[in-house]
C-alpha cells in the first residue's frame, strides 16, 4: 500500500514542472487553418417552394425589431458578405451557407413575430446559438434566414432549494455554469465549446459532454422548455418541477431535434450541488484491455464520486505535443513510462478526504497490481486544469494542425476502440495512411479519444485539406463498421449536414417515418432548418 | 460530538425491540374493505364508433394466439365475470371497467397480431401491467379488450460492462431488482408496489417512486423501447446506448403516455451499480419547517450519498399505529419524543466507513443544533426495512382504514404541506371532518406524505366509502390549490380516468394541442386506451 501511494504522492514536483506545459482550456471556436472542400453532390439543392428573400422583406422584417441594429443583411447594405461569414460558416470552416439575412432578437416575442412573418412568406430558417456544432447543423445550405439566439443571454430565475435554473437560451454555457458556482451549485453539462457555445443550442442538439457520466442525459436534467414554434407561436412549458407526469412530455422531442420543430429561446435546468472536493489524475496504460480494466477498478473503487473517465490513444497525445512544439511552447516530459493509451478519471464529491481515500485505495490496487505504467496526481487547480488540457486540448490541436474529419460514435465499450483501428486500416489501404496513426502519409493523424463512461469515442482524422479522395475512403465506411458494431452514428454531435443522408445507419425506416410524420406536424411548410436532419 | 453520536448510536436496543413491530414491506395489490361509489357523471360515454365485441371476434384473436387459455372471455363462456374482476376493477376498488375479453400474449408478435387485428376491426383496447395504478388508468372503462403484458415476463440480455437490461414489459419489478441485485446492479426505480407492478406499467406511467432523488426520472434511464403501435407494427426501438443523437428521441414520447401510443413490450434500462453499504435514520421534528432544514442539511453533509429522503405526518403515523392495533399487532413507541412530522434519510454508497462518518457528522449537528426531536438509526438489515415500513407502510394502512381519495401533486418544497393543510380546513367546512386530521369527523383521516427531495407530497383522505358528497368537497377544490401553488395535479401516477378532465390545471391549451394532435398521429382512430389520459 504505501509503496503504490508514494509512487502517485511522489507526483506533485513532477505535475508542478507541468504548469509551463499546459495551456487555458481549450475553447471553440479555433479558426482552421486551410480553405476547405465540400462534396457538391451532398448538398440537397434549393428547394423552389421557399420565397427568395428581398429588400422589402427584410425592411419588413426589420420593423418588427425593436433595436433595427438586430438585423443585418446584404440586401440592404446594412452588412458586406464578409460581415455575414461568422454565421454562414461554422467554426471549422467545413460548410458553408450563402444567407442573407442575420436576424438577433433581443426578446422571445421578437423571435416569436420574426419566425410568424417567416412562416407566414414561406421563407426558410436556422436558429443558430453559438455555431460551435460540427456537422453543419446551425449555418444555413442554402439562403435561409439565421435567427441566433445570442440577443437572449440572461438569467431569469435561480432557486437554490431546488437547484432549478431557467435562463435564455442564448446564455453561453461557462457563463451559466460561473453563475451556478457563485451559489454552490454546477450546470449539469461541460464540454470544450462550454466558452462560446449557447445552452439553447446544447439542448437542441442534445450535446453530452464531459460530465453526463456523473448527471445523465439532458432528457433527464431538463425540467422545461420555452420554444417558438415554426408558425411563430410561443409554446410556454417552461416549468419547474421536478416530477411532473400529466400528458405527454412533449419537451423531450425538442432535446435533439437541431432545431427542426422550432427555435429554443428559454431553458428551465436542474443543477445539483456542487462537489465540495475534486480529483483528477491520469495514467498512461499498456493496451485498450488494460483501459477497460482501469475503468472497471475505477467504478467498483469510486462508485459514487466518478464524474468522468475518459481516454485517448497515443497518436493524439503526439499531435498535442507537436503542435505545443509548433507554436513554441515547452513540451516536458508527463509520464516516466508512456503507453499506447491514457486515460483521465474525475472525482467530485462533498468530502475531500473521504474521496482522497477512495482514490488512493484505486490508486494503490492500480500499481501493486501493474494495470498502469504510469500516472499523475493533481495537486492543486492548476494541475487540475492542466491534466485535464491533455483531454480537452486534443481537438483544437487537431484543428490547428489540418482539416479535421470528425467522427462522434458511440459503441460497446468492449469493441469501441476498433473504430479507429478499422479506419486507419482502411486509409492505409487506400494508400493515405503510411504509418501507425500519424505523421507519414496525406493523412496527418488519424486518432481517437473519448468518453468512456458514455461508450462514446471520437475518432479525428486530419488532413492537409478536405478532400473528396479521402472523404470517399473513410465515408460511408466508418458508418458500415458503427452499423456492424451496433453502435450509433452520432453520440452527442447529432445529425446536421454532414450525417443526414447516413442516419439509416443507425435508424430503421419505422423509426425515422415516425420522425418525418412528427417532424410534419409541427412544421407542415418544412421551413425550419430545412436540408438538414431528417431529410 | 461524542454525545450527539452516542445518543443516536444508544438506539440499537430500541430499535431492535421494532423488529416485532414491523410488517414485511408492503405489497400492492391489498383489496380494499368497502364498495366504490364513483360519480357517474365522469365516465365519459362510450364510444358509437367502436365495435362491439362478439364471440366471433373472440374466436378470431384465440386463433392468432400459441396457446388458447392466453385468452379468456364470458363472450364465447372461457371465463366468468367475477373471473375478469381482477382485470376490470383497480385494486382500490374505484374503477370499475366492464371489459368481456382479456389477452395475455406470451410474445412481442402475439401482441401484434392481436392489436392489428382490434385496429383493424375498430375494437378499442386497454394495456395492462401488474393493475397497481391509483388513477384507473389501466383498467377498462367500458368494454374495451385487456392486453396484459403479464405473459411476457423473461429477462432478455444484461451487460454488466454498461449495467444495461434489456427486459420484457410484464417483468415485475422486484424480480427485476432481485436479479440485478445477485449481479451488484440495482433498478434505478423502487416503489411500494414493486412486488405487482411491471416495468412495462412503470414505463409507460413513469412511475417516480423513493430513487428517482438518486437516479433521476426514467426520461434519463430508460435507453430503449420496443413497443407495438396502435396499428400493430412493432416499433423496435430497443437500444442499449448510453448516448445515440440521430435523430428525434421518440421513445421519450411513449414514457408516461399511459398506453395511448401503443403496448410497451419490452425495455432497456440503465441499471446503477447496487451501493455496496446503505443506512437509514428517522427523526421526530416539530415542524414542517424543521423538514425542510434537516433536509438542507441532509444534501450538504450527504451530497452524493444522499438516495432518499421521505417524510410524513403525524396523522399518516397514527393511522399506521391505528392500523397495527386493529390486527393485533404489538405497537410500540419508536420516538422518546413524537412530533407533528417525521423524515426518513437513506444513504447508499460505495464505502460503508465514510457514509457512516457522513451520516454521523450529520446527526451530530441535528443533535447539538436541535433540529430533530428524536432520532433513531437502523443497526442491521431488519431494522433498515423496518424503520423504511413506517413511511412505506403508509398507503397500505390508510387502504385497510377505508376507501382512500388519493392525490399525489408536485409542488415548490416551501409550499409542499400547505395543500394538506388547505383541504383539511376545507373538510372541516364542509362539516366533514372535525378533528386535527383523523378520528372524529366522517373522514377517518386527512394525511400528507411524500418525496420531499422531489417536491411530491402524496394527500390521502381516507374515508368509510367513496361518496360524491366527499369528492366534491375535495375535487376539483385540490387542484385549484396545487394551479395556485404552481404545482402539477400529478407528479407520478399520471392522469388515467381520475385526472382526465382536470389536467387543464396543469397543461394549458397549446401543450395539450400538443399531445392530442401526437396522439391522432400514433393512433388516428383512437383504439387505444379511450376515455382516459389527453382527452
Amino acid at each position: 500500500m504505501s509503496a503504490a501511494r508514494s509512487l502517485l504522492r511522489a507526483l506533485p514536483k513532477h505535475a508542478a514542472a507541468r504548469r509551463a506545459v499546459v495551456a487555458p482550456r481549450a475553447l471553440h471556436p479555433v479558426s482552421a487553418p486551410v480553405v476547405a472542400v465540400r462534396h457538391a453532390s451532398t448538398i440537397p439543392p434549393r428547394a423552389e417552394q421557399f420565397t427568395k428573400v428581398t429588400a422589402e422583406h427584410v425592411k419588413a422584417l426589420r420593423g418588427l425589431l425593436g433595436s433595427p441594429s438586430s438585423l443585418i443583411s446584404t440586401l440592404d447594405g446594412s452588412a458586406t458578405v464578409d460581415e455575414l461569414v461568422t454565421y454562414n460558416d461554422d467554426w471549422m470552416n467545413k460548410y458553408h451557407g450563402k444567407g442573407q439575412v442575420v436576424i438577433r432578437p433581443k426578446s422571445t416575442e421578437e423571435v416569436s413575430r420574426v419566425v410568424k412573418y417567416c412562416y407566414d412568406n414561406n421563407i426558410a430558417m436556422v436558429p443558430q446559438g453559438g455555431n460551435t456544432g460540427l456537422v453543419g447543423g446551425g449555418v444555413p445550405v442554402h439562403d435561409e434566414v439565421v435567427i441566433s439566439t445570442a440577443g437572449l443571454n440572461q438569467v431569469r430565475s435561480f432557486d437554490p432549494v431546488s437547484g432549478t435554473l431557467v435562463a435564455d437560451a442564448g446564455v453561453i454555457l461557462e457563463a451559466a455554469d460561473n453563475y451556478l458556482a457563485e451559489r454552490g451549485f454546477i450546470f449539469p453539462l461541460d464540454l470544450g465549446a462550454k466558452g462560446s457555445c449557447n445552452i439553447g443550442g446544447n439542448v437542441a442538439t442534445n450535446a453530452g459532454g464531459l460530465r453526463l457520466l456523473r448527471f445523465g442525459s439532458l432528457h433527464g436534467t431538463v425540467l422545461g422548455l420555452e420554444v417558438v414554434l415554426p408558425d411563430g407561436t410561443i409554446w410556454n412549458g417552461l416549468k419547474t418541477l421536478r416530477k411532473d407526469n400529466t400528458g405527454l412530455d412533449i419537451k423531450q422531442l425538442f432535446i435533439g431535434s437541431e432545431g427542426s420543430l422550432g427555435v429554443i429561446t428559454a431553458v428551465s435546468i436542474l443543477c445539483p450541488r456542487r462537489p465540495k472536493a475534486m480529483n483528477v489524475a491520469v495514467f498512461s496504460v499498456e493496451s485498450y484491455e488494460a483501459v477497460q480494466q482501469v475503468f472497471a477498478e475505477a467504478k467498483s473503487h469510486l462508485g459514487e464520486i466518478l464524474s468522468a473517465f475518459e481516454f485517448w490513444d497515443a497518436q493524439a497525445y503526439d499531435v498535442v505535443r507537436h503542435h505545443k512544439a509548433e507554436v513554441g511552447e515547452e513540451v516536458r516530459k508527463v509520464f516516466e513510462t508512456e503507453g499506447p493509451f491514457y486515460c483521465l478519471i474525475e472525482t467530485g464529491g462533498s468530502n475531500g478526504d473521504h474521496d482522497e481515500e477512495k482514490l488512493g485505495n484505486l490508486l494503490e490496487d492500480l500499481v501493486t497490481e501493474g494495470k498502469v505504467l504510469d500516472g499523475v496526481l493533481a495537486q492543486d487547480s492548476t494541475q487540475f486544469a492542466g491534466l485535464w488540457t491533455l483531454r480537452e486540448g486534443i481537438p483544437e490541436a487537431c484543428g490547428k494542425t489540418g482539416s479535421v474529419y470528425k467522427y462522434d460514435v458511440s459503441i460497446p465499450v468492449k469493441d469501441m476502440y476498433s473504430v479507429v483501428e478499422k479506419v486507419r486500416l482502411r486509409l492505409r489501404e487506400n494508400g493515405l495512411l503510411t504509418g501507425d496513426g500519424q505523421a507519414e502519409g496525406p493523412i496527418k493523424a488519424c486518432v481517437g479519444y473519448g468518453h468512456m463512461g458514455d461508450g462514446n469515442i471520437h475518432l479525428n482524422v486530419v488532413a492537409p485539406k478536405y478532400t473528396d479522395e479521402i472523404e470517399a475512403a473513410i465515408e460511408p465506411y466508418v458508418y458500415e463498421v458503427v452499423s456492424e458494431l451496433r453502435g450509433s452514428i452520432s453520440a452527442e454531435h447529432c445529425l446536421g449536414q454532414m450525417k443526414a443522408g447516413a442516419v439509416h445507419y443507425s435508424q430503421d425506416k419505422n423509426s425515422l417515418d415516425q420522425m418525418r410524420r412528427i417532424r410534419k406536424l409541427y412544421d407542415p411548410k418544412g421551413l425550419m432548418n430545412p436540408y438538414k436532419f431528417i431529410l
